[in-house]
């Protein structure tokens, strides 16, 4: 059940009378049919009314009309303007370019442009690695999309995705200080994206590719990383596998269990599912149950395509076959990244004791997590009205920031592994709990643990 | 003969005696060779020795050496450490993103990323022209290369081009607010061009293509404008001759002359000045002489590539033939956008009276502007050092802004045009004279003037 939270927040002009009383009757206008009130602010006033902004998170559209029509139907209320602030603060977009150095006259120019970067530019024509040293080259990552699987929403198109990728750049400074751009493709053509990627390689030190449907995404990914020289990271395959790994070791410190004796069930094989699944084999696990909608992965089935063969014939060390409640049995872990209420408590009981259960399906996870509580020993979910929230922004700025000073021309899998054990880590032995098992996603000490892990990982590489 | 210019700064560290002459010793013997101190600085002063920053500006890197070898020789000098300023303000690069908006906590965040973006990806996706509301798109140029002709120094590839391409986007955000990317693509394939503009272009307003090389850069501007349903600018073409038809009005003012009785000799038909001759053509002047490597430009010359052939065929009406010396004779106005040292003295005083000279090849005009004075009445090049400085500056970033501003879908020769006028009635009727055409590159009010008659030449696009 949907809850009124900030991302839902409007603002409504109202005229009202001066009465004493006014006030009181909004606020319970307001109660009465479920919005949350926020801030009430008295924004005119004169003898025979007053003007005032009442702002208050809602559940949706629908919502929004409820409480506005309880506004409107006080004696002498009158709905004046309803803003959305998740609008208001998109309009123009989230992001602007600055200058890091001043432009103040003439010697500025002469040095920043003609005729002194003809200098920069062609030492940077005699060795090209320079560009990482006079270009931005150095600290600039592309947020690429197709705009294929945007968020959960599906298909929306390349500037429809843009507000994500915008966002994401914004978390991309606000932690980690690095400076990614978004590259909204108008392309869905997996050849015409791996050559538009490449030909716009020169100017980034990384690549991030985002929302793009599997399983497209894999060959997309593996062709850029032969290709390029620069580090390409698929933040929905690699970003969401980094931050699962590192829940689920805190978890099994929870439950005291071994990741080499636990059986886990993974439900949906796409991009997220696929990356969990091979970073989890990493750490050789009791066995892995691959699921997803046509049931159990077994290497048997028919009509897989490469991914789900390679899935098929890697894990399932049994050749089970049937339903995700088949498999749910005697597990030890479910980690979910598919869809919507799969299944309930009384699944959740036929599990092995101590059982953990990701429910990561956004914005409604594969069972809810209150009804998951009463067997599962730890539960996680994707929500941040939840303990647990399981969010990429725990990886991908320190894991940029890491490849980024590292120089790095690659990702590989220990850096991966590196980065989630630099997570979980954060979380100190003494305060993780069934609770307590990722830092906060406002946790400033996790980029930066991040970043130091990928160098680590990446200067063993180069040295290797 | 080149000066010591801000463009070739260094500043050296120097170990010397603490002799109450060192200072002047040492500032005498960087005169000496021709170096210009622009600053002295003691770092450190200690009972045996000081040391000491002196700043100053080169000609190049021999110079440079001349000026070390010139200060080590002196008596108990040493020479600790050469930097040079110009790479300093490089380093890391001259662009960072920054976010526009707060993201403090929770509420921020389920604003700015999820789940509140969903709803403005939904409404984008239901109205894709809310992309221009609700993202960057509202206020961002992609400044596009190939880095096949960067400046003047040819064909650098993609890297090389990054410093230009930034030091542009400083440029375009100083003076009018805009947003530019640098987009520096590793291919120089026409058809790869375009479709790579073709495919980033949904997060852009409009395009700004920049060091191109000719002829392929008329078609991929063509084809460009075609296909996309935002304006398509070309820099080095019409940013050109946008500037040079702005200085060419006040020019003829200072001469009084009108330009349809003026013989007007063009040298050098790659972009630039292919674009000049396009848009003096609305102009409707006496006649054009265009002269290229070969020679005037006829009907009759072989193995003309199309765009030479449309010049051929709307220029030199009385089909002259011969070389630029053959062309300047008569000629009202000389327009060179080509290569050093072509002419001299002499061949000014075969010119019409009062002449017009503009020698924009960079940074070595077609002829020295000192010696051009002997004869012409105006004379103006593409450097800061003498007066009349006509560089594309003065234009982009206004009609950029104007573009924007009005939501334009393509660009139109009318706005050129009106870009100039703007551009030439910044300075006042009674200040023109023959050393002041142009307003100067750090004239702020230019831009706003130039998108103001940008905004009004697209609304009556629009209404017409």
């Amino acid at each position: 059940m949907p809850v009124p939270g900030p991302g839902y927040s409007i603002t409504v002009r109202l005229e009202a009378p001066p009465s004493a009383s006014a006030a009181g009757d909004m606020a319970s206008a307001v109660g009465r049919v479920g919005g949350v009130i926020t801030a009430f602010d008295v924004v005119e006033s004169h003898n025979d009314r007053v003007i005032v902004d009442i702002t208050c998170n809602a559940i949706g559209a629908n919502h929004v009309t409820d409480i506005t029509d309880a506004l409107a139907l006080l004696p002498g209320v009158k709905v004046r303007k309803i803003s959305d602030r998740t609008f208001l603060i998109h309009l123009g977009g989230k992001l602007e370019i600055a200058s890091k150095i001043p432009l103040r006259n003439r010697d500025d120019l002469s040095r920043a442009y003609t005729p002194g970067v003809a200098r920069v530019c062609q030492a940077i024509a005699a060795n090209p690695e320079d560009a990482r040293r006079l270009t931005i080259k150095r600290n600039t990552v592309a947020v690429v999309t197709d705009g294929s699987a945007v968020l959960g929403l599906g298909n929306l198109g390349p500037e429809a995705a843009l507000p994500v990728m915008e966002g994401k750049a914004v978390l991309f400074k606000k932690f980690a200080g690095v400076d990614a751009w978004p590259v909204c493709l108008d392309t869905q053509d997996t050849e015409e994206i791996i050559r538009a990627v490449e030909l716009i390689a020169p100017v980034y030190g990384g690549i991030n590719l985002e929302d793009i449907a599997a399983p497209r995404c894999f060959e997309i990914e593996a062709r850029l990383r032969e290709k390029l020289n620069i580090p390409v990271f698929h933040d929905d395959q690699h970003g969401t596998a980094i931050v699962v790994l590192a829940a689920l070791r805190n978890a099994l410190r929870v439950v005291g269990k071994e990741i080499s004796d636990t059986k886990i069930a993974v439900c949906g094989v796409g991009a997220a599912g696929s990356a969990i699944i091979r970073l989890l084999l990493k750490q050789k696990p009791g066995d892995i149950i691959a699921v997803d909608v046509d049931g159990i992965v077994h290497p048997g089935r028919e009509g897989m395509d490469p991914n789900l063969q390679w899935v098929a014939d890697n894990t399932n060390s049994g050749q089970v076959t049937g339903s995700l409640h088949d498999a749910l049995v005697g597990a030890d872990v479910f980690i979910g990244v598919s869809a919507p209420n799969l299944f309930g408590a009384e699944q959740v009981a036929t599990m092995a004791s101590d059982a953990i259960v990701f429910a990561l399906a956004n914005p409604d996870p594969e069972i809810d997590p209150l009804e998951a509580q009463q067997h599962a020993a730890v539960v996680a979910t994707g929500r941040s009205d939840y303990p647990n929230q399981i969010n990429n922004v725990l990886a991908f700025p320190g894991v940029f920031r890491g490849l980024l000073d590292a120089n790095a021309k690659t990702i590989t899998d220990e850096m991966l592994v590196a980065a989630a054990g630099a997570i979980a880590d954060v979380v100190a032995p003494e305060r993780v709990n069934a609770s307590f098992i990722v830092p906060s996603v406002f946790d400033t000490t996790v980029a930066p643990a991040v970043a130091e892990a990928v160098r680590k990982a990446a200067g063993s590489a180069v040295a290797g």
